[in-house]
């Protein structure tokens, strides 16, 4: 049987593993939260925001490509989450606004540095996949054979 | 007419506006990089390829609840577009190990810092939650009225 002492560990263990978030984890609660920041829309309207309080049509415009439905549902999502704050002004006609929490501002710090990472390394991974392309297809610029 | 200095400079602009990536624009190349980066798996892949070089089966246990195909499918495109090196040793039964490329690491980097952010924040994100919740049904723990 157990002593005392091991059964505090054992327990104290399963509470840190449960205290502790893991995104690895399916059933941890940060992989949905994860799976809302870096949705395909998700990341590109916290990057928006992250510029400023924006209007549904602003963000609209901002983001090339978001149909109405989608930004809707993105923007329900983040703001569920608590990353986004909606602003009903309750005027006629509607004026909302969409805002970051301070939690969302943290949150879009981490996604602008990617974004900004990766609109920086553009020419050298565009770069770098042609080189691979031309690796692969040798045959194409040697001269045909008889 | 255009001068020939402005001629330039409209040339130039549009020169700079295509150089320049930018996520927001549907058609630039950078939006689908980011999102094989940020996809429901591909955000884990690279999370988990930071730690250090995988094989298939340890990367499939490592990220919960991920299938072979999806799995398959996610390190094809990050292959492809040049984030991961697929390394196969030819031998029987097969070898083949999966490791971050140079701008895949770069890359990671900022995926890791978001990750972690979120694992950190999420008692905090947890408890907004429950706080917004509450005061959206104050009536459930308010006494039955008569």
């Amino acid at each position: 049987m157990a002593s005392p002492d091991q059964t505090a560990e054992t327990a104290r263990a399963m509470l840190d593993a449960f205290a502790k978030a893991d995104v690895m984890a399916a059933e941890c609660p940060s992989r949905a939260l994860l799976q809302h920041l870096t949705s395909r829309w998700g990341v590109l309207v916290m990057a928006a925001l992250a510029t400023g309080t924006h209007r549904f049509a602003q963000l609209r415009r901002r983001i090339g490509g978001v149909s109405e439905r989608m930004l809707s549902q993105t923007l329900q999502q983040l703001e569920g989450d608590g990353f986004v704050h909606r602003h009903d002004y309750g005027e006629v006609p509607p004026r909302v606004e969409y805002t970051l929490t301070p939690l969302g501002h943290e949150a879009a710090g981490h996604i602008l540095s990617l974004v900004g990472w990766l609109e920086d390394s553009l020419p050298a991974l565009l770069a770098a996949k042609a080189e691979r392309a031309a690796i692969a297809t040798p045959a194409r610029t040697a001269p045909a054979s008889a």
